[in-house]
Formats: structure tokens, sequence, C-alpha cells
């Protein structure tokens, strides 16, 4: 096996160092391509010259690294996605057609400097959770002895876990983006429905697709789901993500769900007991409290797929071909599509009223809990096992994975180590449509393995005295000696422009720190085209925790320093992160409007502009 | 015919001022009771009893009337909403049951103080747009002349529209709450799906049913909506009202769209053309802007309701009942609902696929257009007319109907004149979900057709020296000898407890006046009791202008005021009615959730006090 390729954030920060050329990068990918994992991993790939050509453009375009956020990155698509000059089979050759357009969600890629090198393997039609339903061949997990690669999305899976590439899309109906990343060891993200454009993608039950994500980290997926999602005017099912839901919410703001143990399921693997028994002991240190949880609608839901009527959705768009050409498919996806003749109009609607009642079961847990932990899969199979119920093991397969999209949720997969046995372990996070960027952070922190205890914050300690303190707060006796503990977040910061206005009031510092993870920073518009830092408190389940400096100065000067401010910022009660209230600089909630650029992200102002000056 | 109960707000005004018990209104209500209208509108009615009672009951709560909203209000609800103690037959007396339990949406309205009169008629299975299938009896318009009263809730119409009752329920999945709207001179509001709840309503087709209002005015129907509306967990189609969506926006904000003429079909029916052009001309002088929007879109994805596989959804409630007792359904109506049984699964989600495109179009729509005016009805029929062609014309009354609970929408009827044949004329106003504030408050601009110049208000004069002033805004120089004024809404006021703190620091009052339309007035709990009023900027489409008193105090005193407030109070910048910006008391916005008392409607602290006092 060749030496892996590496991660986005490695090569990244290869290429920055100038210590790598995406020119060699795309050498190495060329001499690796010729199958070395054994498998039929690859159904076309690009021609060499045209990914030399692309590297050699992106050498030329390297001064523009910091703005393209997967540059020079080797990815892969599943091939049922669709690129402009190879063919799409979605693992059928008599199917296979060769598009016009490269599908949305490659473009945003190729758009942010990513190096496309081929189109992977797949079970036919994405029917399936195996990897062993292909025309081109059966994957085996890169774990070997055997064992499937897991479906549908088996070649995307396997060419990230032998590092031949840094990520790759597939798609997730059923469990397709996270069972093959259970079972070669690797992250997956299955994305809210709709997140992801699937306008060039074959669609397998359409009400349902996504488009997903391997990596080998949680922070690559961050960085791959920022770049690839997006509304798209050309995928009828495209959804907004919220603003109010784009930041992650800190872990320890978490209430996570824990299976009760009579739902579980590992079909008689101990081994596969044992480890998640492990790993949501893992996850459990890293929330703020944990709570049991029933399965059995997740479940109930989980079997309309392929037990019931959505079955019938896959035949809304394969039926004429399937009709006119049955003996091109493969006899157990034939079987499987078959299966959905049964149901007449009102037997699907049926179906979906009950869905809809399961759905308002699901929406009252997530006011109980934020995540949801489950194993990916219960079991692992070898291909010899497949073959022996090929059917029956699939279903089994699905049972953690199949409810997500039914139930509009968010899910991240990522390895949880191995059994005793040597099989791969592997442990999912699960949460509601939108929380996709709170799952990839917890799956970090998880990745992380930090302590038990939180985070430490730097400040002052907490018997220093503040206006809280009734000594002071009963403030209507004020005299110039009594001075307070002020928290700012922008422009009054060490080194910014307003700062003097604080000095010149005989302000000192008195430590840094961060607020509670309550808030969210917004950059209004400024004259002078700096921008004006907003402080907005919103809740425990949007906020996160700012960066903030805190003066002490005399209570009297407090008139004149907010006297000097614009609307809408204000000074009010700042919670901070060990508890106390300062007061501090808030913007009114009003200002923070759609056009208002929300930089939570970056955790403080003096980040944010950091990062700005960089880019 | 008796003398009309008149409306909500009439009722409530007369028992306001003790000219009026409900005892009175029920004796009338009871009174004419026995059919006056020459029409079969009541398929049961509470006995007469049991209203005097609720009347007595209500008559000893009078103290009760400022918080029930609709205290002493007699309704009506269609016969396929569930009422304890009477029969709900859904037009079908083979089909009916007795319900243990009162659907959610009538304790509500019961909760709030209505008196329930009976159970109106309706098409059998709510399943039409005439009014005319009902095995007991047809339906006749309020203005006779052998004219439909439209459908399904025919019965709900008719006993709003003849002064029966002030309001009734009715069902709307085609238009069964819009187009008997039309036929009888009256509004008909059809919510948002999911915004009432349909808990204790037999289903005609689940997915798209939603429960309709009908009212002489809009102003009725805001209170109704307002008090019928809330997430019931009984109900799996819930779905709540979003927060930033419940104020209405004023009409003057609005671009409203215009159907293009070519795509506008009368079915030869010159007068309701010239009365739907007058009627768009009267709309469109309310709003900020217009635009041409074609409705071809719209028309089909109407089209997939009863030409396409919606119809298998309303079989899969009915089928058992339909093989069972074909004889008990009337032949229209089984012919109808029979034609369920020609689609199969995969059909049913190819026609969801289209229409997902369908609803991106919409969505797309809603970009460029806050409102889309269109007929009710494009003609109207006799019940001769229907009987010649039950299915064709009823398909015809459907066409600016049908679309809207497929595409998601919320719309608003209003009566519109009559055509010179003396014909009812009515349009509808359609919006996005969650637009439905929005809609009836444009609805009641329209029905009071008021001047174009906007109201007076009284505010000090703009002469006033304030910090928006150069000469004091640069602060940071602040000396003793700087004043600012200060506005204060709430504890700070005149008279209120913390206003001694304004005194202490030589603060002179300097005027009384209002803010700018901007602002949301909360009253947030306190250790006292009294409440801690918290205003909030929330923007133009939801605010409203709240009494402020403005003090003049040393901007050094500002300090020690603020210290003295507790989280979540700030001080920022306040706009005023006159456009000023001055110092005053904000509240952040977090604080302002779900829990917390929206007193805005009193228009101020000290209103709101005057009124809890009296009340």
């Amino acid at each position: 096996m060749p030496e892996p390729i590496g991660t986005a954030a490695v090569l990244r920060s290869a290429y920055s160092a100038g210590e790598l050329t995406t020119v060699e990068i795309a050498d190495r990918v060329l001499a690796a391509i010729g199958d070395p994992t054994g498998n039929p991993i690859w159904i076309s790939t690009v021609p060499a010259a045209q990914l030399r050509a692309r590297a050699v453009e992106l050498h030329e375009r390297r001064d523009e690294l910091a703005v393209l956020p997967l540059y020079g990155v080797p990815f892969a698509v599943k091939d049922n996605i669709d690129l402009a000059g190879l063919p799409t089979t979605a693992g059928c050759p008599e199917f296979a057609y060769r598009p016009d357009r490269t599908a949305t969600v490659v473009t945003r890629l190729l758009d942010a400097g990513a190096m496309l090198v081929g189109k992977t393997n797949l079970d036919q039609f994405a029917t399936g959770l195996t990897g062993t339903r292909s025309p081109y061949g059966r994957c085996e997990s890169v774990f070997g002895g055997g064992l499937i690669a897991g479906g549908s999305s088996s070649g995307s899976a396997v060419v990230v876990a032998a590092g031949l590439v840094s990520f790759a899309l597939g798609t997730d109906t059923a469990g397709s983006g996270r069972v093959p990343a259970a079972c070669n060891g690797i992250v997956g993200m299955k994305p809210t429905r709709g997140l992801l454009s699937v306008a060039g993608v074959v669609p397998a039950c359409r009400s349902l697709d996504c488009v997903s994500i391997f990596t080998h980290t949680p922070d690559d997926a961050a960085t791959v789901f920022r770049v690839a999602h997006g509304v798209d005017p050309d995928d009828p099912w495209a959804r907004p993500l919220p603003a109010d839901r784009s930041a992650a919410r800190p872990p320890a703001t978490l209430r996570l769900g824990l299976p009760r143990a009579e739902d579980l399921d590992f079909f008689g693997d101990l081994g596969q007991r044992d480890r998640f028994a492990a790993g949501q002991d893992r996850v459990a240190v890293l929330v703020g409290e944990t709570e049991p949880v029933g399965l059995r609608p997740l479940f109930e839901a989980g079997d309309l797929l392929y037990q019931g009527p959505w079955v019938a959705e896959r035949l809304a768009d394969l039926d004429d071909f399937l009709r006119s050409r049955p003996d091109a498919v493969l006899p157990v996806t034939r079987k499987v599509l078959e299966s959905g003749r049964r149901y007449d109009g009102a037997q699907v609607f049926r179906a979906r009223h009950r869905l809809q009642e399961l759905r308002a079961w699901t929406d009252r847990l997530w006011q109980r809990i934020d995540v949801l932990v489950v194993p990916t899969v219960g079991t692992t199979f070898t291909i010899e096992e497949i073959d022996e119920d090929p059917i029956g093991r699939n279903t089994m397969l699905g049972r953690y994975t199949q409810f997500a999209n039914l139930l509009d949720l968010a899910a991240v997969t990522v390895p949880n180590g191995f059994t005793e046995a040597g099989r791969p372990a592997s442990l999912t996070l699960v949460g509601p449509a939108f929380s996709d960027t709170t799952l990839i952070r917890l799956a970090a922190a998880l990745a992380a393995e930090p302590s038990p205890s939180g985070p430490t914050v730097s400040g002052p300690t907490a018997a220093e005295p503040t206006v809280s303190d009734p000594t002071v707060s009963k403030a209507s006796d004020a005299s110039d000696d009594d001075r307070v503990l002020l928290a700012v977040v922008g422009r009054h910061l060490t080194g910014e422009s307003r700062n003097p206005e604080l000095i010149d009031r005989g302000a000192v510092l008195a430590g840094i720190g961060l607020t509670a993870p309550l808030y969210r920073l917004y950059r209004l518009p400024s004259d002078d085209g700096v921008g004006l830092p907003s402080l907005v408190r919103v809740g425990t389940s949007d906020g996160a925790a700012i960066e903030i400096e805190l003066w002490r100065l005399p209570v009297n000067a407090i008139g004149g320093l907010l006297a000097g401010v614009p609307a809408p910022l204000s000074l009010g009660w700042l919670r901070l992160h060990d508890g106390r209230e300062v007061l501090g600089f808030l913007g009114e909630a009003y200002a923070a409007d759609d056009e208002v650029e929300d930089i939570t992200a970056a955790g403080g102002w003096r980040a944010y502009r950091q990062a700005a000056r960089t880019g």
C-alpha cells in the first residue's frame, strides 16, 4: 500500500508551508490509483493527464490557497453523482449515461480548490448496505478478513480509508453514508436532508436522498460540509441551513440520549455490545447531561423504508428501466425494487400518516435531548455471510441507520475502536435536522478524547468583587470611588479604535475571559468598513462562548462611555463563563438581521479580525 | 329572518357596556335556530337547556370578560369536528359516531368563553366544493336564487352569513373554507396547515386538512384565529407559529402579486371578471408595490388533488368503510373516492416529486412577492347547474383554491361586492405558510378602505436637543454639566418604584411621548410580583409604539443608574416616534421567551398596570 495521502488539514498545512505541491500530490494519487487495495473501488477515474493539468493549474494559483478551503485536496465521488466527462453508472452498466453537467455539490468542491480523482463503486442504484451488490465487483473492508466494505457507498469509504484520497462523497438514504464508514473505520457524515444539493445525483428515494461525506477526521468533515452545503436553485429539495443553527453548540451544553439496553440488538455480537457500551460512556463524559431513551418508534419508522411502502418510491424513477431491461439489474436488487409494486396509493398515504405520528414523537424527543448516540451497525458481516442471506442481513445492517432520513435527522458516524475479534466498531451521533455542526463538533471532541473536566478559562478570580456584589450593586449612592467591572467584546478591546475611551476614563485591564455559551457575535456595518461587533444573548441552545476583556473603571464614567457608542449597542449585564454577571457591551437583537454577518464561529472579535487579515 | 347576532367585537362591546347579557343572546340564538334560512344548515344542535345553562354560567362569570376573548360569542362547527355529547356524522349517517372528547380546537374556543350552538351540514366526508353532496339536504346561498352555498363547509358559512352565530369553524382541504365564504359574502380564513389542531376532526386528506374560520369581519377572524391556534400534542401535524411571524406586517410594506390576465379563467362569467379587476385594484392601493405573476404552476399543483394521486389519500382513511358500506356513500362521493384506487404507490411518489418542484417554484415566488390576490371562484353556480355536471363544475370551483394546501400556503377570503347579475363576488389573499396575521391585517385594511394618510401621534417636539446632537454625543470629555435625555418605560416612570433613582440623581421630567413603532413590551417576572417591563426592538414588521417618559439628567449619573438595574435590562439607544434617538432602558431579546407576558397591546407599562388593576 502506498503512503496515505493525509487529511485535508494536513495537506493544507504542508501546502501552506511550501513543503508540498499539488503536482506532487497528484503524482502520488496517480501512482496508487491502480487498485492497490485489491478491491474494485473505482468505476472510472479522471484521466491522468487531466488530473495533472488540474494540479498544475492549482499550483499556478497557489497564492489563492488562503481563499480556497480545499486547495489541492484529492477526493472521489460515488458513481451515482454526475461529473461532466465521465459516465454515471449508478452501478449498472446498461443504465449508464454521460452527463452534460457536473453535479452542483461537486462543482462547489472543485470551486474550493479540490482535485477530483475518480468515481467509486457502489451497490447498484444505491440500493443496499452491504457493498456486495455491484456488477463492477464486491468491495472488501480495508481491514480485510473477507469483511464487507458496507454499502451502498462502498468504494467511497474504501478510497478514503486506504488513504488514496483525503475525502469522498457518498449518498445516504437508508444508511449508505454511515454503514461503510463503520466497516472501514472512518468518519461518515450524513447531513440534514436538503443541505447538500442532490441536483445531478441519481435518485434512489428522492424524498429521502442525501449526499454524504467520508473523511478521516471530524474536522475534515466540517470543512467539506462547510464548502459543500448551500441552497441550489436546481434542487427542489434544497433547504437553507437556518442562520441560528449554523454554529455548533459546545458539547458541554448538550443533553445526550442513551439507548435503553432492552432496545439494543447486536444480533449476538457481544464484542460490538461491549464496544458500544464503552463508546457511549466516552460520549457521555463530554456532554452536560444524559438521559435514557427508548428507540422503538425510531425502529418502526425505519422499517417503513424497505419493509414498507417507501420501497415504491425507488420504483418511481426506476420502474420504466426495470420493466424494459429486467436482465440489466442484479437479481437481488430487482427483487428489492419489485417489492415496491405491492403497494397501492392509499397504503403509501397510510404509511405517511403513521410516519407523521412517529415524527411528532421524535420532535418531542428533541425537547428532552439534543443528541442521541446509537451503534452504527449492530454487527459486521463477511461477504460470505451476506451471501447466505443477502436481504435479511442487509436489513440487520440498517437497524440503527434507516430511520434517520424518514425522521429528518442528521447523523455523524465515528470510529469506536475494535472488538476483541478484530472487527471495527463505530458509533453514530444523531440529532434533529440542522444539528449538523453541533454533531461534528461533538464528534471532534470525541476524537480528541479530552479529559472529563471542562476547559479552563483564564480571567479574574471568582472572588473579584463586581457590581453583582451587594456592596456596590445599590449604586444610587455611587461616588467616584466606586469602580465596576466592564466586559468589552469589540472596538473597546486592547488595540482597537475605541480602547482609548476606556484608558481616558481611568479604566484598567482586569483580565480576559469568555462569556457563558449563551451569545452570538455579529459584525454590523460601520462607516469605516471595519465593522461594529455586536454581542447578542440568544439562550442556551444557540449560543457560544465569546472572548471578552474585563476592564475596571469608575462607575461614574459609564454614562459618558455609553453616550459615545452608537445604536444598536447598549450597556447591560453579561454572563461570564464562570457564572458571574458583569456590566458589558451588548447589541440589540433586532439589528442582527439576515444581512448582518454572524461571526460567532470565530470565537471573538480579535480572532475574527485576525482571520480576516490573513484571508 | 331574525335580527342578526352581530360580530364578536360588537357583542363584546355590548356585554362590556352592560347593554346585553349572554342569556339574552342565547335566547335570541335559540329563537332563530329552527331553520329560518329555509336551509338544512344544522345536522345537530346543542340542547336548548344546555345552551341556556352555558349562557347562565357565563353571565355569572361576567367579571371575567376582560380575560375571555370570546366571552358569550355564539358559534357553530362543521359536523366533521368532534363535540362530546353530539354525534359526528361527516355528512354520512351510517358513518356517525359519538366522540368521547371534544376536538382540541373547539375546547380552545370554549375555554375563551364562546358558546357552541350546533353542528352544521357539509358535503359528505368534506369531499366537494358545492354544498350539494349531503344526505341531510342541499344548502342554498343566503343570497337565494337557487345559488349553491358552496362547500364542503356549506352549513357553517350559511349560519354565519345569516347572522345566526357570530362565527363558525369549517375545514379546508381543497377550498372548503373559502368557496362557501365566496358564495355567502363573508370572510373565510384558511390558516396555515398545522396551526389549528386537527385532533378530533374527521380526516379528509390528512396531510392537507386544515380547520378554517368563517366570520363577518377580518377583525373577528383575527380574534378567533388568535384563540384557536396553538400546538396540540395530540395532533401529529401540529406546527408552531414561529415567533417572528406572529405579528402582522403592515400592508404598506407588502409586495402584491397580481395574476397575469391570460392565466385567469372566469368560465365565461364577465361579471366576475370585472369584479375581480376592480377588487385587485382596491388591494393594490393598500400595498407597497405590485408585480405580475403567472399562475400555471399553482394550477398544476392544484390538479394533483382531485385529478391526481392525492385522491388516494382520501381512501387511506375511508377505504374500509367504503368497501363495507358502499350504499351508505352518495354516488357522486363514491365515484370521487373510488377514483383513488387507480393509483399505485410509485405514482403517488412520482406526483410527490413533481409537487416538490412546484413547491420550489412557489418558494421562489415568495422571494418576489409577499401576498398574491386571486379570485376565490371564477364563477358561481346554481344547484341546478351543479346537477348538470357535478364533478366538472366542482373542479371549476376549485381552480383558485385547491393548490393552497398542497403548496403550504395560507389564505384569507373576503367579499368583493356583487356582479351586475347579482351574484356575490369574492377575492382571496394568499401568502406563504405563517403569513396568516399579515393576510388578515391586509383583509382588514381592505374592509376598512382607510384614507391613505396615517394616524398622527403626539410627542415631544423635534427641536428638543438630545445626545444625538453632536455637541453632547462625543461624551468622552463629559463633565457634570453634560446632561442627557433618557427614555424610561417602566419602573422608572413617574409614580413607579424606581422613579426616586432618577430624582435622587437630579433628573427632571422633560416630556412624555412614544417610541417609533419598532418595539415590543414584555413583562418579566420580578420578586415583588409587579413585573419588570422590558422593551425590545423587533423591527418594522412586528413593532408597536410604546409610551415613554423622557428625563434629563447628568451624563455622569448614568453609570450608577445602570448598575442599579438587573439583567436583562440595559441602557442603549431608543428611536422615538418623531425619529429622534435617545438613551433609554432596553431589555435583551433572549429574555422575552414564550413564557414571558407580551404586554405590547396595552401600549405602555402605565396602561398595562391600569388595566390589570381594573381587571
